[in-house]
């Protein structure tokens, strides 16, 4: 057995996972990130420690410690560089910190990596040898799976789709660019723009659906308004699509890969998101890489990042 | 030795390489396309008799063939699937034959694959890991580096950079998509947009530089025209480093590569072109990554695809 452990800002998923990715075990406890990194290791510690007692009564081996863990940092060095939802977390070498606790085999990933890596090798892209995931949340974040393995480049920074130049004079993104990919198809952007039409004037239900509290706008209900024939609702939902759709058709003339897979909160539209977006693929990709690629909704959610982390630590034995 | 040939649709280039990348009795032979397969085929073989002949004559052993080759074609099978500028090359199994003849090992690699690899072992990507690059020819061609392997994909397509969308509604492309970066960056490009802005009425040099016959206009006059201070030129040459940039930027971010290297005619207008375009990377890319990618112009240019082709051969020992 691997122990997995995701860690987010608010908890700390964690399980046992076999050599096959079954996951046994899942839980979660409270992250506690305020307290600052000394609490918060001691919180990855308790879970391990939990995890290590059930495997011994149940006469388990545990052989390996997969951590995920917010960015950015280094899975060569083990070392957490500095992790903007992490306060405190500046230099901290984390992998080594649960190594010399434990005495088992650690290995760290980013967050975001751990959790395709999950959904590669568990989920929509089982069996496949190349897959790109993106997660459509508060942001866009992403990995690439290559030849069965996580794609990190040089420094470690590679996979980030979400900060793709899809519009070159578009809406000013967190990042400083103009026009990411993140600025026009994660959750929050749909809030925004939504959020700007009505300020702008526009006529919608969604007005209505927030009772006049404009604070009260989520993604999800953006797309409860498509489905129930709202113009504002299906403009923005198409344009999300056709945004995705010219990302990912350039991930599929660069990456060739077999498998897309979208996972977040707006990949949940199912549908009415994939339809307009599968088309805008086949205008734009080559056919014969278009053909060979299922671009499909992830399946793994709350587990991807645990059972992720887990195979990371199994690949790396 | 390794044999590198590096079939174009008028010439046959064609050395002896070493296992250090050396190239010797570098050669080309015009390849008579219109002939057809068999003929193209007792070309390339007069060329390997040529240079085993040579290599017999100074006591050295061929262990090797490496041929680049216009795609699409499948460097696993062996098979030229169709290569347009190639008549009747259709499913030939062109790897097969040339290695039935000689009972050497042979390798089939696309020419523009081979040509970056070359460029990687040899030029300006020698001891990097990761590198990206681009040719800025008639069109935008490229190929990937990671891990010091030529990365293809699942169905060995992979590396389609010319045809990443900068542009959403952009030109339409020969590819059938809109505002590819191979219409804001190929030399063609250049010409259209130059004969575009004129025929609208546009005041440039450029008119007079081609003596009123606008079917005579090259890419290397619209950079003359920009070096004279000419207004039209100097518009291009900066769209064109912008959208480059644009383009590289989303490289950067995706792959984190140690090098992106540019070869082709446009890559020539050197710092013209480099320095605004590394201007626009800075602008949109990650701070770390775009810190570690070099941006530089190839340094082979028709031995390239020669030493590539060796050198596949090479790394498939």
């Amino acid at each position: 057995m691997i122990i997995g452990i995701d860690v987010g800002g608010t908890g700390i998923k964690h399980g046992l996972v076999s050599e096959e990715g079954q996951l046994f075990h899942f839980n979660t406890v409270a992250t506690e990130a305020w307290k600052g990194p000394d609490h918060v290791i001691d919180r990855i510690a308790f879970c391990i420690q939990n995890l290590r007692d059930i495997s011994h009564a149940e006469s388990y081996e545990v052989y390996g410690i997969g951590i995920g863990f917010p960015g950015p940092l280094n899975p060569k060095s083990g070392l957490i560089l500095n992790a903007p939802n992490m306060p405190g977390f500046v230099n901290i070498p984390l992998r080594d910190r649960i190594r010399e606790r434990f005495n088992i085999p650690t290995t760290l990933e980013n967050d975001a990596n751990a959790a395709v890596y999950g959904e590669w090798w568990c989920g929509s892209g089982k069996g496949s040898q190349n897959m790109i995931g993106l997660t459509l949340g508060t942001g866009v974040g992403g990995g690439i799976i290559l030849h069965g393995r996580l794609y990190s480049g040089v420094d470690g920074t590679a996979g980030e789709m979400g900060h793709m130049t899809v519009e070159p004079d578009g809406f000013l993104c967190n990042c400083g660019n103009r026009g990411c990919l993140e600025t026009l198809a994660s959750g929050t952007s749909l809030v925004r723009r939504a959020r700007e039409a009505l300020n702008n004037g526009a006529r919608s239900i969604l007005t209505e659906m927030v009772g006049n509290d404009l604070t009260r706008l989520t993604p999800k209900m953006v797309h409860d308004a498509q489905l129930q024939g709202d113009e504002l609702g299906d403009q923005i939902m198409n344009e999300t699509a056709r945004y995705l759709g010219i990302a990912i058709a350039n991930l599929i003339n660069l990456f060739n890969p077999e498998v897309v897979s979208l996972a977040g909160g707006v990949a949940n539209a199912g549908d009415d998101l994939f339809n307009p977006l599968r088309e805008e693929v086949k205008k734009r990709a080559f056919e014969r890489p278009a053909r060979t690629a299922r671009i499909v909704q992830a399946v793994l959610t709350e587990t991807a990042g645990t059972i992720g982390a887990a195979g990371v630590a199994c690949s790396n034995r």
